[in-house]
């Protein structure tokens, strides 16, 4: 099994390693020191050595920053996991403070004073990260110190060994481009711009740059590397030789000058002494970085990494192996479904059991790498916590009369996947099903989606919310997030919500997930990915786009209220199903065949 | 009359003129000088005696920058005016230059070269703009002088006189608040922000704070001056004393410190030596004050004019008020329209008539004090230039089987209106017909939304161009603008486009005007102001808003092809015009109300 079901954290040690950590700030001269989630890296997902929030506080959430000053400690956490973070660390330590309410320059404006030194490791944080936090302490008359050496280090004497999970080639059938054009992509964008060089720091574009993926971190194929790509010489790509076969090492060394990670610091003052100008990506890459450049005499040049653009329009060949990967997990998704309506009422199984399922299913393919994230599998009341995940604590049985929200996905070679349904356990009640139409037609309103070009994504999130803003309700979170192509599930920089500014453009794979949450009750959600793609339109005069569903699978007919969708919207679900049988239905043994015929079944106004 | 249909401007003089300030600028030792059209108060509107830019290049539009260098001069425009721009200007003197193809700042770090110094009047420009151009000349080595002596003053010797009207109080029953309590309200928004004073400088905003309107500027009530809002003592107002009747100064004097315009900059000092923190809007305020107040001491906080946001909300007295204007403003348009159906049709009027007789009907209703901006009144292709003002020469007679699109508003003591309709003149096409009924369905999508607290007006924005996507088209401006209280009618912050950021609020007051332009063929565009309300909904948890439809006038039925529209939009319609008429009926003569109960007769599916 990809995913576990342990209870991880929990605020047994915080008392004592903020202790420690204490003493060793007095020793440095320092009023704090600021401890994120995040790992040099500035990835999602961080390997288990790099735990540094996890093993000071306790708290396992995906995104947090914990401030140790001498006398208080905060940890700064959104609203996704303000309650777990209270019940995972110990208050008498921890502040636990919602970001939305009180920023974390705010807080430590306020906390610190005249002359105070807050230590920090320029490593773990953005350039952009400590340029707000840097202006918000000098109001206050404080300082920021960076550390060489991370305190921390020292202190946590059990920390696992950093992962070396070999790396593998990514085929250019499914890549679509090879790494020697991508590289000339980028040059070209650093032409306009007029670097000599430019630091290629985010995991997922150095993974599509040199068409390789890995294993060193959770749910997501990336290889713990840095990377700079030179205007006239070959790009300078900084992984360990611990990871790569001999086959690997020489396709990599046929496009690249491959070097052992320590090698990257002396590669960044080789640029300064070159007096370069370098291109650095101020939201992905690290002050460390900066400082490095900035010292060894490089002028730095800020703006967005070349590859996030790039990697985002899926070339035909991704978008091919999209369609292979949506059809192969639909099946899966499908024979789940099955499998679930198939439980006697007496017998139903618990969140794990079906997450377990769930994933049995699509290992089942032959294919599946990963699954993209921990499936949340949220029964009755947990469905309404957005980013569940089910423990062994909080797991809980299925049962009559509810809703069962289920938002999963697999990483395949040919792509990736993410899809949500919510499924009647029993008989709904009414307004289940209201609450389940009202998302649907949201749903229903971004797939249809017709938009000109230059439409960002913050310009269509509210054709989601409409029909649930007839009603008084609402979702507090965007309706949907950029994928990637056998990368992260979660990608920029296209996405559908009010902060969604990219542009869309043809070949972007974005989410559509509208919501709805009653808490202590229920929660519905219904997902499908959308590619983004051209479209030619008689009598009209504007270059247009829209989307096609990548994602197939049945959407809970037992939860449909006929009466509020309007005929377009009603042809377009029985459209939807009518594919997804015509798809499947070739794939499935008779039982699941059957369900799945019924599933699929017209709905008549 | 006060739409006047002459042509202003033009290229004849702009070769002299030129020539003589590269005269001046050669002896100042300055690479080039600034033209804006803007005047010290940085409002849409400028004095006769402002429009330098007009009288240096023969540009008459609403927005536009001169750039005179010692070879070459350019004129900025935006999309509205390129066309208006090469009209009027002399080729061989100026470049016409779209802005959002080249911006200002780009084409000046191109032109000018390293040691190069440019001049600007520092009054003209608001501090933002000037930021803006500092960083982009510094890149270029150049850099950009303030000129306490705007070097056209010398030149242009037959400047007319400033304006110089009376004011008159603005009454407590339709501002709603006294100065007193909106001075406190100011003070309170001081207060969290920790300044001793704040600049209050846009006109509309003076107007708003003291309850009073004048007549210095064309269309809009303002009067020319400045006004200082301190902590802990009276606010200053700068005005000509010359404008004040006794019972205007006194009333101005019990709350105010009253002092000539000339002593500003003595205030602005003050301020200064006594190291005051001053709030100044760098949006709004100028370049010179900023100077001003920084070389005598004063710390400036930079934020939006507290009076914006209290302004835009507006209250009881100022919503009645509106709903008063409206239904006498709508009956004008009623009357208006009756006429123009009742013309014969080998004897249409034309652009300038039609406008006049509009104009006429506004004045008969006893109460109009202003039109609200030039009417735009286009016949057929004219109709489909999104800003036309129509002049003798342009001017255009309607046309059988064509479109007639008339935009304009009046100012009334107790309001200001804007309103837009489209009229078919003839049997208008199955294409027209289409096109009018997207634009509709688009317009029906804003006046029917619902939507939760903090939804902005970019979020609604797209609800106005649905149907019209569907059908690959678009219109290029955005849905709506906020609209003054017997104010201006262009008024921040909040608005409907992708631009309006500012999140809506009960008492907003914002015009709703989807288009659709056919070049050269026609134009179509339905504009009715709304106003932000809170709603109670039944069933929903979040707390919600919705428009009320401020404007009344029937929507031209010949134009919808019903068969488009969904039985809510036609409930919409039919309820909306059957309102118009239990409004109006009375209000018309025997020929009218027989006109009326035609164009608001039910439209059945």
């Amino acid at each position: 099994m990809y995913q576990k079901f342990d209870e991880v954290g929990g605020p047994a040690h915080g008392a004592e390693r903020v202790r420690r950590l204490r003493e060793k700030l007095k020793g440095l001269n320092l009023a704090g020191f600021l401890v994120p989630r995040s790992d040099e890296y500035q990835n999602e997902y961080v390997p288990a050595n790099a735990e540094r929030l996890l093993w000071l506080t306790g708290f396992s959430g995906s995104w947090g920053l914990a401030a140790v000053l001498t006398e208080k400690a905060a940890l700064f956490v959104d609203g996704r996991y303000t309650l777990q973070a209270a019940r995972q660390t110990d208050p008498v330590v921890f502040d636990v403070v919602k970001v939305a309410e009180t920023a974390p320059s705010e807080w430590l404006a306020t906390h610190l004073g005249e002359g105070d030194r807050l230590g920090y490791d320029p490593r773990l944080h953005t350039v952009n990260d400590i340029k707000a936090l840097a202006k918000a302490l000098a109001k206050a008359g404080a300082s920021l110190v960076p550390l060489d050496d991370n305190p921390l280090t020292a202190l946590w004497t059990d920390r696992p060994p950093p992962p070396a999970a070999q790396v593998v080639l990514h085929p250019l059938e499914l890549a679509g481009r090879s790494t020697e054009d991508k590289i000339a992509d980028i040059r070209s964008v650093m032409l306009s711009g007029k670097t000599d060089a430019t630091l290629i720091t985010a995991l997922d574009s150095i993974a599509w740059l040199f068409n390789i993926r890995g294993g060193d971190l959770p749910h997501t194929p990336f290889v713990l590397s840095q990377a700079i790509v030179r205007a006239g010489e070959q790009p300078i790509l900084f992984i360990s030789g611990r990871k790569l076969s001999n086959e690997v090492r020489d396709a990599l060394c046929a496009v690249a000058d491959v070097r052992e990670p320590e090698a990257f610091e002396d590669a960044l003052a080789a640029l300064g002494a070159a007096k370069a100008r370098v291109g650095l990506d101020p939201g992905r890459g690290s002050q460390w970085i900066a400082d490095r450049l900035a010292r060894a005499g490089a002028q730095i040049v800020e703006g967005e990494d070349p590859s996030i653009l790039l990697k985002a329009r899926k070339n035909a060949a991704e978008i091919e192996g999209s369609r292979a990967a949506h059809g192969r997990d639909g099946v899966a998704v499908c024979r789940f479904l099955a499998w679930l309506d198939g439980q006697p009422a007496d017998n139903l199984p618990d969140e794990i059991g079906a997450a377990e399922k769930l994933e049995e299913f699509r290992r089942a393919t032959g294919s599946l790498k990963e699954i993209s994230f921990d499936t949340i599998s949220g029964a009755g009341p947990n469905g309404a916590i957005v980013h569940y995940r089910v423990t062994r604590s909080s797991n809980r049985g299925l049962e009559a009369d509810s809703l069962y929200l289920v938002d999963s996905g697999g990483q395949y070679q040919d792509g990736t996947t993410d899809i949500t349904r919510t499924v009647a356990i029993g008989t709904p009640s009414e307004e289940m099903r209201r609450h389940f139409t009202l998302v649907l037609k949201g749903h229903i309103a971004i797939a249809t989606a017709r938009f000109p070009k230059g439409t960002r994504g913050s310009d269509l999130d509210a054709f989601a919310r409409r029909a649930l803003w007839d009603a008084g309700l609402d979702y507090d979170h965007g309706t949907g997030h950029g994928v990637g192509s056998y990368l992260s599930v979660h990608e920029g920089p296209q996405g559908l919500s009010k902060r969604g500014m990219a542009e869309l453009q043809p070949g972007m794979i974005v989410s559509n997930e509208p919501g709805y949450y009653r808490e202590g009750h229920y929660g519905i959600r219904i997902e499908n990915l959308l590619l983004t793609r051209e479209l030619e339109l008689k009598g009209g005069d504007r270059p247009m786009m829209s989307f096609e569903t990548l994602t197939l699978a049945p959407i809970d007919r037992r939860l449909v209220d006929v009466s509020l969708l309007s005929p377009a919207e009603l042809d377009w679900l029985n459209a939807y199903h009518a594919k997804v049988e015509r798809e499947f239905s070739g794939k499935l043994d008779e039982n699941e065949r059957s369900w799945l015929s019924s599933a699929c079944a017209p709905i008549k106004a």
